[in-house]
């Protein structure tokens, strides 16, 4: 395989009352959470699946299916480290992740430094090769009805050196 | 031109009963089917358009025109294989290709073996070189709704060496 | 920090009558524009904000927030030239833009010779290496109600060399 590898992911969740809102490793305070079997992290989700896919791996919900018990309520910290198992295996490392996410509300702005923090950490990266972007949809749409999230990320992958 | 070159596609189509769900290459059995001027098939014009966009080439709408009676019902694999073609005369070839169907039903894990081998044949790539990923969308908007189907497609080109 | 680095950007407009339509630099013809603190051109905006991730820079929203008057309807090529700046001030280039339009009305085939000069004129690119695709979203959604406007971007920065 190349030496060099490309990746993307997006991943969707309805927002309810009375769920914790998990949003790249960090717990956001908010009214509503998103739902989900696991803890429903859309970015750490969409960063994983980004991560996969660079390598073909399948997606998070063959890894780790909404069917399968163990990922009741899971931790999504615990599925990235699992997805970084899986790329170091195949001899590769990230060299950079840029994501969006896409809400209407919280502003996430003041949680974004830890979320990066969370992100390198697990990756084994420095903060600057983990990115954090956000957006409204101007209120269009079913995340800006705030009935859900959408998280967009890509990754670039090499092999180790 | 760079030697390394990054590309990305989105497609969109409506589900409708009475049509055949022709997806990565593949006839998907299904109730409902893609609507389209080809054959609609969303995860090909994605990677189509991510292809094409890499080397600044265009769009499928501009190379394969909806108005034009040649594409009526054409199954989008002759079109891949002309955008292959025209890589090819830039003097790239596709170093790997990730994407991610987002539909609510049905299940397509089944069916990504033999999509990716269509893909990875018409492009003369191994299956590694292509990943298809697939997430619903939690029941939101219109692909919630069963009434359409989005595709997401990156790719990265190199230089032929 | 990596010799080759990856950023992608998500951007959404509300379309609306008695507004300007600018998009990708160009003022194109039509009865609705996108409303915005800016001149709410959505494909720039995608474009900052790809390279503006690609270093781990933040987002536009961080660098020109919407609560400042300095930003009041200006010209989003300013807010461009300022991204390429910041990326030249940490030693990096783009090798490619590629870009999706997602928008019902109007065709902006005919504009998009003219957006791909404005972004390389501004980014010091030639022609080739900015990609701008369009496609409508088949009706659905916002977009197909021509209530709003998406925009992607996908970059590749590289190391000055």
């Amino acid at each position: 395989m190349a030496k060099i590898r490309i990746g993307q992911g997006i991943d969707f969740h309805q927002l309810t009352e009375g769920r914790d809102f998990w949003l790249g490793g960090v717990l956001v305070p908010h009214h509503k959470g998103a739902l989900g079997h696991s803890d429903a992290d859309v970015l750490l989700h969409a960063i994983c699946d980004a991560m996969l896919g660079a390598l073909s791996l399948g997606d998070i919900g063959v890894h780790f299916p909404d069917t399968d018990n163990t990922y009741k309520n899971i931790d999504s910290k615990i599925l990235l480290a699992r997805c970084a198992e899986l790329i170091a295996e195949k001899g590769y490392q990230v060299v950079n992740i840029d994501s969006t996410l896409c809400l209407q509300a919280p502003k996430i702005k003041p949680y974004v430094p830890q979320m990066r923090e969370a992100i390198a950490g697990i990756l084994h990266l420095t903060v600057d090769d983990v990115s954090i972007k956000a957006t409204t949809t101007e209120k269009l749409g079913f995340v800006g009805r705030e009935e859900g999230v959408v998280a967009l990320a890509s990754v670039l992958l090499e092999a180790g050196v």
